[in-house]
């Protein structure tokens, strides 16, 4: 009811008119001046819904690029799409801004989220501008479709099936602890450009679309990496009502996290369990893994066995002395 | 990727399996253990979507029972689905919430939010739960559907169309005004039954869904009121190229407003422009509006002709005089 985008109208309506109107330019979306959106998924195919939030101070650091906040905003809803092998179609956003929030900051938000919006194929379809006397908090609902009842589950893994991975663990984990502590590089010895990796690593994810469509012809469970990848796998096992075993020295790693292992071979806990990372894991019967490799390689997606469903409860990480390694807090929780 | 319903998982998960799981019931939520949800609008009908966000200190009082606070975040949604002429089907839900939250707090949310969900069938399918080190905040993404091409739009006003409104306008405006200064009580000679009345309609909207078919098949165009009738009626005349002509004695109004405006007459612009009504306002065809009216009796919603769609720009609302009201301010806005 608050998006008119309207310049003769309010401050609000401005702003909206200004800066969101050229990220939603989708016919459905009415160019944001109705109170709602309209979309109808193609004959055949149904709606995957997802919402997810992000709060500065919580989700991304309050002088974070704005152009980055947006892209994670977005990002991280995109990511869930892509896991359960849906077509991104379009979002809504809400974001509650300071009173006295500056036009450059909202002007750069927009053109990152209007960049995305774009490049995924991802057009904005309505939303709420409101007020807070509190931190930054961006709420994106994302849809997205796919064919009736081909939805990739968190729930499907069997034993015996591999497990794999997109791209590389832990980076993001390791970026904000450098954020944090710029000291941690020189105590890594990272070179300059490990250290931008990983710190580009916690601020922009890289949701793997691409691989959507593999994901929903292959594989027989998946789900993004947000939490951590001990804990996650760990979700992804109990509804399955299966284990895992993955081998440590599987999981793939970047130059930088591989640098700052080395140098600190206990940050294997916070590559594990930090999150963040927003790739995806996924498990696949045997006779399907060739096949899921090759699409991975057609769509550049970096992919990597790492493990086995296997009978039993939880996902156990592997040391290669043959240890599990045991983990204090296997995945983030806000509360 | 944050909604596991598991009382094995972290913090947010149990929260979530505890609090939020048992609204969830459409088969297409998954039980909140997956990633996404999974809907299909019936043959030959699309989707209608809406975003509003509440922020505590903003569009609710910190101190506001969390039941009320529940219904409002869904009302203000249902509200817009209704004046679209839209049935409910569902909703995802991004709370932050500060990390020292009461549990009693988020049980009571809960229960108003499951009772809501019941009472309009719209179930919930998603969401996100976080922390934030700000005020409570709550956006929720809401949607709905209606045969292919038949969303009544904000445009679409002609010259010569009765203008018609549901319910009472002005009521949560004086209520909040009476929750901020309970001294006006005294001042506007309020019964207590009529300051109940005025603090409970800003505490929690009555969206108009059962007007939702009627306004489909009659209205030539339709939005809700929240930001305040003038301001509102304004933007609909402008999407749509014409003018507006209420006459303000014909605006409906409580026996509590009615009083109010004994005791101070200067309120009429709290009235016309305060907003929080969640009422809606419509356009209708001469022809039109005798079928309206009956399908409005039928469904049990007030309705009430204010006015008349006229040649010009803007709304203009006549005292008995003849002249026009003019507005500071029309309706609200947060910048």
């Amino acid at each position: 009811v608050r998006r008119l985008a309207d310049r003769a109208g309010s401050g609000e309506d401005r702003l909206i008119a200004r800066y969101f109107k050229p990220i939603a330019r989708h016919p459905g979306a009415l160019g944001l001046i109705d109170d709602t959106a309209i979309f109808a998924p193609p004959a055949g195919q149904e709606l995957v819904l997802t919402a997810d939030a992000i709060v500065a101070g919580m989700h991304f650091l309050p002088d974070d690029p704005p152009e980055a906040v947006a892209r994670k905003a977005l990002r991280v809803n995109l990511s869930d799409l892509a896991a359960k092998g849906a077509k991104p179609a379009g979002f809504l956003l809400s974001i509650a801004l300071p009173k006295n929030f500056k036009s450059q900051w909202l002007e750069a938000f927009a053109r990152g989220l209007r960049d995305d919006a774009r490049r995924y194929g991802c057009p904005l379809f309505g939303g709420d501008t409101v007020a807070t006397a509190g931190p930054v908090a961006i709420s994106v609902t994302a849809f997205g479709t796919l064919p009736k009842g081909t939805m990739v589950r968190r729930f499907g893994a069997r034993i015996g099936h591999g497990i794999v991975i997109t791209g590389t663990i832990g980076d993001a984990a390791l970026g904000l602890r450098l954020r944090k502590d710029r000291s941690a590089a020189r105590t890594w010895k990272l070179t300059p450009e490990m250290g931008r990796h990983l710190a580009e690593r916690y601020l922009v994810p890289q949701p793997r679309n691409a691989l959507a469509q593999a994901l929903r012809q292959h594989a027989s469970a998946a789900m993004d990496v947000s939490d951590g990848l001990a804990g996650d796998l760990g979700k992804l096992c109990r509804v399955s009502s299966v284990g895992a075993e993955v081998e440590i020295a599987r999981v793939p790693l970047s130059k930088a996290a591989r640098a700052a292992l080395a140098a600190d071979p206990s940050l294997i806990k916070t590559v594990l369990t930090g999150g963040d990372d927003f790739e995806i894991i996924a498990t696949v019967p045997r006779n399907a893994l060739a096949a899921l490799k090759m699409a991975a390689r057609t769509a550049r997606v970096p992919l990597t066995e790492i493990g086995e469903v296997v009978a039993g409860k939880g996902a156990r990480f592997l040391a290669s002395n043959g240890r599990a390694l045991t983990f204090a807090r296997a995945s983030f929780s806000h509360f």
